[in-house]
């Protein structure tokens, strides 16, 4: 059916193509395989204990429990805001510009990327990503009609060379108005887990800064996996270099530190975006699960929080450790690839030394399925797929145990030997 | 800031302006007032012990403890999905066309409102509302670019002969490939707890086959209230006479007959529909709070629901008759305004005899205001605020106790009394 015969929205047809839809069909219909492909978190370590905890001191009293299953409000609960803002100056070193106003919650940080790309984007619009980018994110920009360009990086997460050449270009091309933001993932980013450096950070909001000539460009600074660090110190966030808090949106979630199931995540937003943004936001839901809100609050109100965060780190550490160990023994060693050690995060940035596509019609994929074992093509990553790298792939530590992320090593090195030959 | 220094998009400018915003901001610099504008649930008899109960329950065994705190998938957890089915088709009296494959679930079904407007809507699209209507979805069409008109409605909902006629005018324009959908609250709606007649519910699925000549023509069937019911019989749903299963989506939601704060809702929609949707919901959050979603489940499971709705109806028909028994003694019985007795619900739609505007620049508000009570003038609730009718109100007798609910009758007579003066 024609798009007009179907009735549906032009915003339908953005939308129409999940690129990794074909992961997930194939590991539905092939439970058997090993995923290293699912970007899902460790499912043993999930805070049960904490949560029950929690939620019978929420429930315990009334009054307090009647509130919590009340309408919240658009923002969201006063006092989670508080307790974030909080831990984040903590983490940060001070807070000048921030005051809880400043703080949305959303059922995730996924629906803040999709409220900010709402609130800034038209068809046609420019937003600027690394390459390799978080493709759920360049998905939400495609669903605007909008247009997401990759930025070359490097072990430091985007280079700020490549992000002035590409405002200096956009701006000759007389483009730059379309340009409303970049979006970065700022500590061991989805693919690769790699961090924006530090010196970098200043560098970033000093270029949004100075290539907001014709509207404010924004920095979209997206903090999800902040808190899995298994070495090494933390870095301020590109926030805390924002100093008169007008450029850059930071989106944080309790969903990879605590549990993607009870969905709370939030956005720190200039001022001049709240209005805006909590006007589509009253449209789509008037606030997110206050019940979420507070059972979070209430984690962190019994200092319940932290101590999972020790126990996930020590937990992925392992992981990681093991996928590391597995790839230097069964790849590494023999020369077929190069890979990133992170120092936090999910995932591991493989990239193949021979010329092999790593895509879905690929040589390797069916081999890997035959294998046993499944991966996330790199291609997928870059935002436009037809110029992007063709033999890396992303690997996920998160759902498998360490001997199944060790046997799942095993099985793709087998078929990259098949894939080789 | 005009909109291009701003950098914001032109969906910013639509969503805009909220027309109850100064309702909610004089409320909250107000606290002393009588809101009977708030559209929020009795606080009283929120479910704190049945919540107790449910979430302990889940919670109990680590294994499905741990479940519900993982990610659920986008359309949501099948559990609930068949459970929510098998309550409909206990409701319709069987369920022919139903599969648990047509049931999405969203966080309230405010969001499956939004996610429809966003599969099927673009600038310049039309949908068909009762003239009243909800006005929070007369937002989120706006928020589209797209335009809300009104259908003339009885005391038996929408007019049928009204409807067929809007929609010759609308062929007759050219018009009818820009008309995406008829929404209709089906029962005790909002603002006037009017229930669509038994009679005209074949009749609009009938209207919709026969005006689905460019594209399929949809009812939305906002059953909300449904459960809300004090008196007479439950009928079936519009849904119930979609056959086929092809032109109604039916949107329902927990929020009212059990916690706003737990917000679960859902929709269940015509086949064609659910690849669209889905993929935009994969964008927005690829799955609403999976934590929430088990929770009502258990609910269920445990049989804690039911007892739940019995009760609330037992509360809410108490403060509808104090409303109504007020009403009476203050104003109906002095000639200044008539009122429908609705069977279900939490609003009575009230119109002044005399020609007062009731909003919010008229004579009357700043009067209501100085008596202390608060309610929501009539013509925000029609498509087109210029030409609505200037003396009617919304009074919801939700939040307030019974007394208060009569205190604040006796307070916007005497503010009446004043105005007619």
């Amino acid at each position: 059916m024609s798009k007009s015969k179907s009735g549906l929205s032009q915003r339908s047809g953005w939308a129409a193509d999940q690129p990794i839809g074909f992961l997930m069909h194939k590991a539905l219909a092939h439970p058997e395989l090993v995923s290293l492909a699912a970007g899902f978190v460790d499912q043993a370590s999930l805070p049960s204990e904490a949560t029950r905890s929690a939620a019978a001191s929420l429930l315990a009293d009334g009054e307090r429990a009647r509130a919590a299953l009340q309408y919240g409000t658009t923002n969201g609960d006063p006092m989670l805001r508080r307790q974030i803002l909080e831990r984040l100056a903590a983490a940060d070193g001070g807070s000048g510009a921030l005051d809880e106003e400043r703080v949305v919650l959303t059922p995730g940080s996924n629906q803040m990327l999709y409220l900010l790309a709402e609130t800034l984007l038209d068809p046609g619009d420019i937003v600027l990503c690394d390459a390799p980018s978080y493709f759920v994110f360049m998905g939400i920009v495609k669903n605007m009609g909008a247009q997401a360009r990759g930025v070359a990086t490097d072990e430091q997460g985007m280079r700020m060379d490549a992000l002035e050449a590409e405002l200096e270009d956009r701006a000759a091309a007389g483009e730059l108005g379309r340009v409303k933001a970049i979006y970065v993932v700022s500590y061991f980013d989805n693919p690769r887990s790699v961090s924006l450096a530090a010196e970098r950070r200043g560098r970033l909001v000093e270029l949004a800064k100075r290539y907001s000539r014709e509207h404010p460009l924004y920095v979209i600074e997206d903090a999800a996996y902040r808190e899995l660090r298994y070495a090494g110190d933390d870095e301020k966030s590109v926030l805390a270099h924002d100093i008169d808090g007008q450029h850059v949106i930071y989106a944080g979630t309790f969903s990879k530190s605590f549990s993607p199931g009870v969905r709370v995540g939030y956005g720190i937003l200039p001022k001049s975006l709240l209005d805006p943004l909590l006007a589509i936001k009253g449209n789509l839901d008037f606030g997110s699960p206050h019940f979420s809100q507070r059972l979070i609050s209430e984690v962190l109100r019994l200092s319940l929080y932290d101590p999972h965060v020790e126990l996930l780190r020590d937990v992925y550490q392992r992981k990681q450790t093991a996928m590391l160990r597995a790839l230097d023994l069964h790849l590494g060693q023999k020369g077929l690839a190069r890979y990133l050690r992170p120092h936090g995060g999910l995932y591991v940035w493989v990239e193949l030394v021979q010329d092999i596509d790593t895509g879905q019609h690929g040589k390797l994929f069916p081999l890997a399925v035959e294998e046993g074992v499944l991966y996330v093509p790199g291609a997928y990553f870059f935002c436009d797929v037809q110029s992007a790298p063709r033999s890396c792939m992303r690997l996920s530590f998160g759902v498998q145990s360490e001997e199944r992320v060790e046997a799942g090593i095993a099985k793709l090195a087998r078929a990259i030997e098949r894939a080789v030959v």
